[in-house]
């Protein structure tokens, strides 16, 4: 099972989305244009349009009126992937050179920019300030979490709140907000609109945190950045977490993770002292769980083709290169 | 005459503006509140708002509705320049130590970022999208200028036509934007709309040549900011221009300006140059003429205080600290 199995019954709309990045990039600058279509052309799992459209296909067949959204969407996570490879300082991602790497920062920040304010354009079509709405406030939220990610960095006193709150605004909010609104677009009821929103609310944690474990477990080469780089930038995940409460060397662990300079140095002891812990385990018990929260909310709908959709991304969400 | 003066028939509204920019910035993440306040009580004259609010005032006596927009625009501004400072690399502003001089680039790029979805949270209450339209096609407008300027930096090759591009992006298109708006949100005639839109264009041309003028001219209090910055930078303004076609020293100008390192060097050789060609004041012909046809644009009004408003400004433009 891959996402493109799992996304067939819109993979045609999908092929329009990436077209229409594409097109919406378009800029009589020419450095504009190359940063911002390396960007597009690097690639992904387009999860968030995905899932704006699959939400959509609950209630209709063609989603025409739906793919602009489903491009802004994905537009807006794209823009927050320039700037946090300026902050992190990030010359890869998904194994290709970052815009970061390739035009510097300068031309990154404002790249970034002119991708949202393209986004916003799209969004602005459709005469529905409820959508704008909707928007703003993730965008605001997901900038809040940001800094709480950043205070967070090298504190071991945090518990599993800060971090629960951490990837709600990191990853759990734009896919709801992407579910959410393919089902407003399609005028839903409100009960089917809030169910899809939880959907990709408990989706998008269950998503962070198997991302989360990955950091520890997968080669560089699946990553498509180097093992451990949560550990060594000091932010700490559910399996640190886990083990700064319950593994034996759970002191020296703290004391090694207090420290930039010692993230940095110590990263291999650290990421072993975590994976002697239980915290793999546990973290991928809590993405279980996530992920059938998610499932849960689909219960009003009938089974159909869509439905099964919805269904298998959460079963594959769990079984991403484990 | 100050903006002050010139500003008393919405005095009592920019107060509002001024507390709302300060209620808007309100979050509960202690350093994103404390960035972003820093950044808005460093003062500005608030021109945008101003604007707004001006064009308001032309069609109605209670503005409650127009305020809104009037803090987004200036949170527009704000956010601008808050990334900006970061491009820059820039310690002060307006007198005063930056964002990212008192909190570096990571968090001057994400209070940014937090300030410019406020903003489009405010503009979404207006279930106008054409409000949501005008905003986003100017956001793109303003990124596509910075790389413009980018581009074009240590160029001697552009001529008058680049030079007016980058001045409109850079400032004329957002305050255009601000007078359009507050006509729009009064649902002002097509033609009015229209002309204070015009208006709002040519009043930022003129604004930002005489910007460009005293950044050879006026002293580092007035500016906030050293004398000679765009010529340290590369930035080749409206006086520049004209010494390269006209100064005697011609050659040796082209020569000069073409290198960073030769720009930071021998920024008084460069200074010098200009000041002896006549080019601060074709220049101040060239904000004359643009004040002028701002002003043009008001025949359409009757004689009101709000018009002599709207005509005091486009004088006191031109007589800004020369």
């Amino acid at each position: 099972m891959d996402m493109s199995n799992i996304f067939s019954p819109i993979s045609a709309e999908l092929n329009t989305v990436e077209s229409q990045l594409t097109h919406n990039l378009d800029s009589y600058v020419e450095i504009l244009n190359h940063a911002s279509h390396h960007l597009v052309n690097a690639g992904g799992k387009r999860l968030r349009p995905g899932f704006t459209l699959l939400a959509g296909k609950l209630y209709r067949d063609c989603l025409d009126e739906i793919i602009p959204v489903a491009v802004a969407l994905e537009l807006i996570h794209l823009a927050s992937l320039v700037h946090d490879d300026v902050i992190d300082n990030s010359d890869t991602r998904r194994g290709t050179e970052t815009v970061k790497c390739g035009w510097g920062n300068r031309i990154s920040i404002y790249t970034g920019n002119f991708i949202l304010a393209r986004a916003l354009a799209l969004v602005a079509q459709y005469e529905r300030c409820d959508i704008v709405d909707v928007i703003a406030d993730a965008s605001m939220k997901i900038c809040e979490g940001e800094f709480i990610q950043m205070q967070s960095c090298y504190n071991v006193n945090l518990g599993l709140k800060n971090y629960l709150r951490r990837i709600e605004r990191k990853t759990a909010l734009l896919i709801s907000v992407s579910c959410q609104l393919g089902a407003m677009l399609c005028c839903a009821p409100g009960i089917e609109t809030n169910a899809l929103q939880k959907y990709g609310y408990y989706l998008g944690m269950a998503f962070q945190v198997t991302d989360d474990i990955l950091d520890f477990i997968a080669d560089e080469k699946v990553l498509g950045k180097p093992t451990g780089s949560d550990i060594k930038q000091g932010v700490i995940t559910l399996p640190a977490l886990y083990a700064l409460k319950h593994a034996p060397d759970r002191q020296e662990l703290a004391d090694l993770l207090s420290s930039p300079e010692l993230c940095n140095t110590y990263a291999d002891r650290i990421i072993d002292i975590i994976l002697d812990s239980d915290g793999i385990d546990y973290a991928y018990f809590a993405s279980r769980y996530f992920a059938q929260k998610a499932k849960n909310q689909l219960r009003y709908f009938p089974e159909r083709e869509v439905k099964k959709a919805f269904l298998d991304t959460a079963d594959f969400i769990l079984e991403r290169d484990f």
